[in-house]
């Protein structure tokens, strides 16, 4: 009985690939050094049934697919250059429908300031896009170059849109946040040049990406009175029958920026950002709850493949 | 009733994306000013129902996912930069299959000197491979800077893969090209070095490729009796029932360079290469028979979702 991709998971995957590779960048991006500066490069697929709920529009869905892309350029604080897109479609689709795709895409490029310089068409069983986005940077942020006691701290709320997958109704920020994400890209840049230290992208889940920038000896302490979690969060949660520390911390699609900084270069940094906790020796992932119980972070997020 | 794109074609598509784009280069790849050179990218998916032959090893595969981005550079004269691949599988997927997927690719990339910088897995139905490929080159060569009296020439025989698509046994040149095409990359860089005034890589079939490049007041003549046909070729089209013009001309898969150059600049051309043809100004595209005849070559080549 042999071994199928589903047994043992997309983060084994890309190890061997990884693995097998000479020059692989393990950040948010690819990094080539190019004259003075770094050519930053990524790609990242987006398939119908697996990433656009079913009440998302086509503009949307082309939206999406820039700014998942244009969320790791964000991590690096890397400026845009351009985007290339290669999109499948179903030979049945209505034109209309093809073109509110495109003009999502156009749209995302015009706000993210990222030129959509080239890319493919093709035909498949159902909508599938594949972007990749371009930028340049001189110092790129890496993930993982901080130090004891630089505090944590986050672009925007978290855990926005996992509440909005759960709910039907249109009219709020949860659903809004699912439907039509923002990559922090000037966030970034400003990041990159008010001396952070390091930052990545939440898109698994803030959980996923505290123990994806977690180095040996290192640690994180979160507090969750800082995480700025709404009475009204916590309704929703409670009528749906889901713990809210779940949504806030294994779902993901956010995109937000999670990052660190030395204590003092915050008063000089001219975003809007939520200090979320610290950088810590303690070489684990911990949650200071309300009630003031430390409880360790399951490193739990979204991983395609896995079996239940 | 609403038009469905299957309606209106791949091509029509393709110019919906670039009538409302204001950046998008209309040659094989973007071309990116950059300090003094050019960043040179594109990117090209691979859909496994639609073009990987039954009987392509998962090996292959891998290769021809980066060929096919490869073969676009090559088209511009680029020196490789980088390789960025996300690919999508399914769950149920073999383990070693995946693996041999990967190193196909990486195989690829050892060949054509492009390292494997990035990319990202995901879960679909069947196998789907976004490769984007990067290049640099100070004087792209575009598709359509030829002359009247340049000549038409290509990197090798054309016609191969599309018969090699229609046979079973493996041992064959044939079925060799259609399962494991290369791309020109050495040549491109040398026809850029030479005086090449346009170039392009063959995918669509060479009548679309002609028509690609056409310009108004332009033509081209091309000669059956230089397009070196065996008659090995002829008979194995005889016997499938098949025209063996239409085979060379229309079906595509060949990733050979179709370039023009001054006559005069082919003496120092150290490439293999063979001369078909001439850019006339006779404003159509045209084919001598090899009895004397001449006729229009047809503008048809594969394009993706058009309904029979």
């Amino acid at each position: 009985m042999s071994l199928r991709v589903a047994d043992i998971g997309e983060k084994e995957l890309v190890k061997y690939i990884i693995a097998n590779s000479k020059e692989i960048t393990a950040d948010d991006t690819a990094v080539t050094q190019f004259s003075s500066t770094n050519l930053i490069s990524t790609c990242d697929m987006l398939i119908q049934s697996r990433h656009f709920p079913e009440n998302m529009s086509y503009f949307n869905m082309g939206f999406k697919a820039v700014t998942v892309n244009v969320s790791d350029l964000a991590a690096m604080g890397a400026e845009p250059l351009g985007f290339l897109l290669a999109i499948a479609i179903p030979k049945d689709l209505e034109l209309e429908s093809f073109k509110e795709i495109i003009d999502g895409v156009l749209s995302a490029c015009d706000y993210y300031s990222i030129p959509l310089i080239g890319g493919d068409t093709n035909e498949a069983s159902e909508i599938i896009i594949s972007g990749t986005a371009l930028g340049l940077c001189d110092e790129p942020l890496m993930m993982d170059n901080y130090s004891i006691g630089d505090v944590v701290a986050v672009t925007g709320d978290i855990g926005l849109a996992a509440l909005g997958f759960e709910l039907e109704d249109f009219n709020n920020i949860y659903v809004k946040k699912a439907l039509k994400p923002l990559a922090r890209i000037n966030e970034g840049i400003t990041l990159k040049n008010s001396g952070a230290t390091s930052a990545t992208d939440i898109t698994d889940g803030l959980a996923s990406e505290l123990y994806q920038i977690k180095k040996n000896s290192f640690g994180f302490m979160i507090y969750e009175e800082l995480l700025n979690i709404s009475d009204e969060y916590k309704q929703y949660c409670k009528n749906l029958g889901l713990n809210y520390l779940d949504l806030v911390f294994h779902v993901g699609e956010d995109f937000e920026l999670l990052f660190t900084i030395p204590k003092d270069k915050l008063k000089n940094l001219d975003i809007d950002y939520r200090v979320i906790g610290e950088v810590t020796d303690s070489d684990v992932v911990e949650l200071t709850l309300e009630n003031g119980f430390v409880e360790k972070i399951k490193n739990k997020g979204y991983e395609h493949y896995v079996s239940e």
